[in-house]
């Protein structure tokens, strides 16, 4: 059974699989010397191996193929070793000083192709609209459950963004509780009456500088305090809260950024492990102003510091203004 | 010269060298396949390479050897790269709804061995006391400098721990800001009047279930909400706020602690990357009760993910139930 416990000098959550002796050997670091010996290494995600993951949510099959076999091109499956479960409930726990909830939510595996060795630079446009559209699907389904108060869609690629497999796929987790991070949009709104990102969408098309490439729908934009070296956001210029509102003309220029910027991402920083992060806003429960969705393009070439850890301060060699500049000239290259 | 930018969405700085064109094949990721071709690799820290770093602060040299020459066996440089100076002011800028500080501070580096390969698990008892006693003095000399507000003592060791040179060393930050990643002692002491980590030590003695080593000085746990798989602290069992006053027993029984507990650490986790972080208490502000300085020993066997980086929550496989055991049966064979 999993565990969110308190930490009281950091106050962070942490979620600890309390009951499982994971060894040393198991960890993604450790096993990828193991990993990239031969191509012998058995993938859950190819197809063929439908039956090494848990039975599949849904699927686009393009044939008659029945469900948790081959012959699909996007398969959405549990994640089998998720710390959250929706058969759980909610509970606080004491034990003296500390304190621990039990893990309510639900975590989820789009694997995004059945070809392994594919990634999202790989992949046409209407591909890519379909990985959105499905997205969107599943975050309007797990939207229905009250015990869920926030969805994180998030894709690992490649070990140094921490991914534990190699095959191309994003999750999504329901989670019980609205993480903190994203909580200055909601002070800024407070404070100013207005929505932060339309702010700094304004404040980016004066200013210029980081800005890597405007489409119809979309500024994408090296942040002012970009955390990770050449970090980038794509967001809507439309004012919107929940990514599950995203319109059928807004992922087919979501899918095209996602395409070309992936590709020359490849190029521009020598194939990159990279995450994606969608942020959102809030479910079921009392209305706050101040959320506005948008995706964060995040390539990994530095790891975490005892510095980073330890003060809870970024570090950031790359200023954004210079990474914009190297992205907008490489951009060119890809439209 | 380097910024200090604040994240208005997430509510985080970020240090951001704002003016050098860090090209992508620079980030140590990138590197590191160039690092293990051969030993060919220039090494800045090694003996004899003393002209490559900004000049010696201190060092301990048995002879009569001249700063900056051969003949050192713990040497500390001004950190190169840092984004800190002590020879800026602190001022705030506003651009529009965004704002950064200049970045005053100082940032050292304790290369603690002139020899390349050897590390901490390496090293006498003797040794790292003496490492241990530099970091006391500097830590002191520093403190008389009223802009600094917090000194941070860390250790990166490998690349999975965040370090850009192989070579052992310690680095030491002498920041402009207090971080808030440890405020919940604060909270704590307000609230009930008594110091967290005195109560953690207290009760981690009753259960003995996180305990991994207990000496005269030092209590050695696997903490309640270990973010990290196999996360250690080092406690001392006597009350004290600041690192700067640890005492010569204390740097004894500690540097005999370091060196079991990383003897180990090497046999059990196989060779892993790790950081060492000491938590201390603020410095040249209004007395602020509930510090209590300790050690964090924290082994890297995962990369942080994109779900990690979006909900603020970390993930942890091991339980530090589990973390204590495996550590408590091995330490055995090293004392």
């Amino acid at each position: 059974m999993a565990e969110i416990r308190r930490d009281l000098v950091k106050k962070y959550w942490v979620a600890i699989a309390a009951n499982t002796a994971l060894k040393p050997s198991y960890f993604p670091i450790k096993r990828r010397g193991i990993e990239t010996i031969g191509n012998q290494v058995f993938c859950p995600f190819c197809e063929g191996n439908e039956s090494s993951t848990p039975a599949e949510i849904m699927a686009y099959r393009e044939g008659n193929s029945a469900p948790n076999t081959p012959g699909w091109s996007i398969r959405v499956v549990p994640n089998k070793f998720s710390v959250f479960h929706l058969d759980e409930t909610l509970e606080k726990k004491n034990l003296g000083i500390y304190s621990t909830y039990s893990g309510v939510g639900k975590q989820e595996v789009i694997v995004e192709s059945p070809e392994h060795g594919l990634d999202m630079h790989n992949f046409s446009q209407q591909k890519i609209a379909q990985i959105l559209t499905i997205f969107k699907s599943r975050y309007n389904e797990l939207a229905q459950d009250e015990r869920i108060k926030y969805i994180q869609i998030y894709k690992n690629r490649g070990i140094f963004a921490g991914a534990s497999l190699e095959h191309s796929h994003s999750q999504m987790m329901g989670l019980p509780f609205v993480p903190r991070t994203n909580s200055g949009v909601v002070d800024y709104h407070k404070k100013k009456g207005e929505c932060l990102l339309c702010a700094i969408v304004a404040q980016e098309k004066q200013s210029l500088v980081r800005i890597v490439y405007e489409s119809e729908h979309f500024l994408l934009i090296c942040p002012y305090a970009s955390r990770f070296p050449y970090e980038t956001w794509a967001i809507p210029k439309q004012h919107g809260e929940h990514y599950g509102d995203i319109s059928e003309a807004q992922i087919i220029d979501l899918a095209w950024i996602c395409m070309i910027f992936t590709r020359m991402l490849m190029e521009g920083l020598d194939n990159p492990a990279y995450n994606l992060v969608f942020n959102t806003a809030p479910l079921n429960m009392p209305y706050q102003a101040g959320y506005h969705w948008y995706l964060e393009i995040i390539p990994r070439l530095l790891v975490t510091t005892g510095a980073d850890i330890s003060t809870g301060m970024f570090s950031n060699p790359v200023s954004p203004e210079l990474a914009a500049d190297l992205f907008r000239e490489k951009m060119a290259k890809f439209i």
